[in-house]
């Protein structure tokens, strides 16, 4: 930031800066950084901040802007050094999705590799779950650590998983609470350095990111999803991290389980090679997107990884981590048995015969909330238990006679009977064929092409 | 307002609200209304309302739009009544120039005509003037009238012109406020919102509107000023007022004086016959338009306004105006005797010749307030004395050794030559030659045609 920036503060033509956005204009980073130094420091307004944002929402922030706004929420906080441990430091991240069960599968895989995993993770909110809700699912876990156990653990075990503190870019929270009220959330920029500021904060040198497309994601358009991938990597890059991005398929739940405790019983029985399907194919490809990146040829990475897999070693580093962090060891042995279930199981089937053409997945999401799994604001208090056990996907054969659409796993009769009147509408059922599209859509950083746009998947 | 929206007030969904223009669409007029007034019942934050305007001056408001924003704008304070005078009733507004000493003249010529003119005004701020501190210059002139003694005095005189109370329409000023902070200002469809509902508060029948274009203007693009004046026009005619607008040249000063007792003197010697010009045509065209909205005929509207001022009975409405309001009546047969005058005058000339081919008219109104003519603050302290006179305009000749370019009236000599020394950047001479251009680009209003815009001017 150059000095004249820093002078000009008490005087800052905010109006001015806000209408060089506004007319579609580019602003400097050291004019960006102004503003948003300004606001932190309460001298820039919520509207004004509130009005520059949506001027970008509309017009688009540029590359070198969204770089520059990831700075300065980087530089609002704490940052965790890994520079200590051995590595290499890999980092997963998803921008949520329904039914994404990814990182307790994938998290074990890359450290079952060689990899240490040190992961900040957040809660559920909305229609998306969070890492750190389904880990706590598993009786005794916490995701409590000072940042010194966390990071011997991750040296001790290759792994931890833990609650980003709250000295963590606390401007992204004052500025996320912001966009919430203001209809400025849903843009790629602006996710991008949200995500990208807290990736950098936690302190991996290989990050690898998850950006969902679909029905059930926060992005429903597969060119929004690219442009959020693209803006991450770039932004990764700028900041000298090695980034890679997978543009996935959200248009169904990708895996069998949507709420805290199902989701765990999911990852182990795919960790356990009891499960097939797209959250296990999905999880080997992060982890093998992540090991590649640290070195290792990409065939090798995938033989590696889906190795990691079907050994047990998989296994074996999730209960080091359930272990070191106070979680009852036997989940891994019989998950059912040791996560808490839900007093009320109800089976539903749709009410004529066909394939699955789509789901409403984010609904979906929203009744596994519905029924206590999720929030809707961040102090509501959640029901590990419940959630929805979706047994089919797009393509699938059923019917009245015909397997298990859906199993709700209520905490009442009521919640279930609330849920079940709505399965009609969120999965549709119509005469087949049904084909719900490639699992990865894109693959955007490591190897790629000069437009930063793979052509595979 | 339905009373759907009404009862959703509490639980209004802001975001998705906003999220309909920020993505290009159009709000109903109980949606803007909800959020507005949820917005003066502090239930919508100015976070909100600033993305809101954002989103809107970006995309564009539409026409219904604009005539919703003017009603929940003019709901929210008093309103004058005007119905019991005898009518007919004629309110004359400008968007704001340099040297536009027109409601000095023109508002004297309409009650010299046999209109009401109930005025309420404001104060100048930034580089424009305003009518009351022009008025106020007059020794005695006071303009402080209760709405009782405002409207005897109309129906008594003719004319009378008053500070626009604290109660009429204070959502504008809450706007307003937002609006100069956040970039939002320059919009055709806030501006005409802004300027209509205290039109319509004012309460006359009929409206005129000077809107300006050009260097010395909020808005510099005439298309720009067309855009505001249709829509003023549609705001009046959805609230049943007859309102016609006419596009101006503000890309010089108007009149011959930049500074309020200076303005005042102009506008008297205009009265009196004395001079010509610009200022001298544009006065007698809005009164002529006023007068042709009541009925008359357009040609007669003209021959009828030009000789109230040939035949002295404006200076006469002028002179009771005075009278009326406590100013010193002498103003009119020896301005320059009784206004107050600065005790520094200096002369300039360009040093080279040449033609005037522009001016930077904007930067002439701001160098006013150098002098101390006008406020860049609501609360500053002016000095009625102070101003530029400016003898010449754009085709002119001049040069080092030609007539006097600009008079300088400064409080004193530091301050007189701070203004010099930038008069060579503001008043661009060249080869000539050169064209001011129409003094009226467009009509729009009382004979208009299909596309509500006329084709003369």
């Amino acid at each position: 930031m150059n000095t004249d920036a820093k002078a000009g503060h008490g005087t800052l033509e905010v109006p001015r800066l806000i209408g060089i956005k506004r007319d579609g204009g580019e602003l400097t980073a050291d004019e960006l950084a102004a503003l948003i130094t300004g606001y932190l420091d309460d001298e820039v307004t919520d509207a004004q901040i509130a009005a520059l944002l949506m001027a970008g929402v509309i017009r688009g922030f540029t590359d070198a802007e969204a770089v520059a706004l990831t700075e300065v929420l980087l530089a609002s906080g704490e940052r965790v050094d890994l520079s200590g441990l051995s590595g290499p430091t890999v980092d997963k991240h998803s921008t949520g999705g329904v039914g994404d069960t990814t990182t307790l599968i994938t998290v074990p895989l890359l450290a079952a590799v060689g990899c240490q995993v040190a992961k900040l993770s957040g809660r559920g909110l909305g229609h998306t779950g969070g890492t750190l809700d389904k880990l706590e699912a598993i009786p005794g876990f916490s995701t409590r650590l000072s940042i010194e156990a966390f990071r011997s653990q991750v040296e001790r075990l290759g792994l931890a998983v833990a609650a980003a503190s709250e000295q963590l870019v606390p401007a992204d929270r004052r500025l996320y609470a912001l966009r919430d009220v203001t209809g400025t959330v849903a843009d790629p920029s602006l996710i991008a350095a949200s995500v990208m500021s807290k990736k950098l904060a936690g302190g991996a040198e290989h990050l690898v990111l998850d950006v969902k497309a679909g029905s059930g994601a926060f992005l429903t358009d597969v060119d929004d999803a690219v442009r959020l991938a693209e803006r991450c990597v770039a932004i990764g890059r700028a900041h000298g991290r090695k980034t890679s991005a997978l543009v996935t398929r959200m248009s169904q739940p990708l895996g069998p389980a949507v709420g805290n405790a199902l989701e765990v019983a999911a990852a182990v029985e795919v960790l356990r090679g009891e499960r097939a399907g797209a959250l296990v194919e999905l999880s080997v490809e992060l982890a093998a997107t992540g090991l590649a990146d640290t070195g290792v040829g990409a065939d090798e990475a995938v033989r590696r990884s889906r190795r990691a897999l079907e050994d047990g070693s998989g296994l074996e580093r999730l209960a080091a981590l359930v272990t070191a962090q106070g979680g009852d060891p036997r989940v891994v042995d019989a998950p059912r048995q040791v996560l808490p279930s839900a007093p009320v199981v109800v089976e539903w089937r749709p009410a004529v015969d066909g394939v699955v053409t789509g789901f409403g997945a984010r609904r979906l999401g929203e009744l596994a909330g519905v029924l206590g799994a999720g929030r809707q604001h961040p102090d509501d208090v959640i029901d590990p238990a419940v959630g929805l056990e979706v047994e089919v996907g797009i393509g699938d054969a059923v019917g009245p006679d015909g397997p298990v659409a859906v199993r709700v796993h209520a905490g009442d009769d009521a919640a279930a009977r609330r849920v079940i009147a709505e399965l009609d509408a969120v999965v549709a059922v119509a005469d087949g064929p049904a084909d719900p599209g490639p699992l990865v859509h894109h693959r955007i950083g490591a190897d790629v092409d000069d437009a930063g746009r793979s052509t595979s998947g």
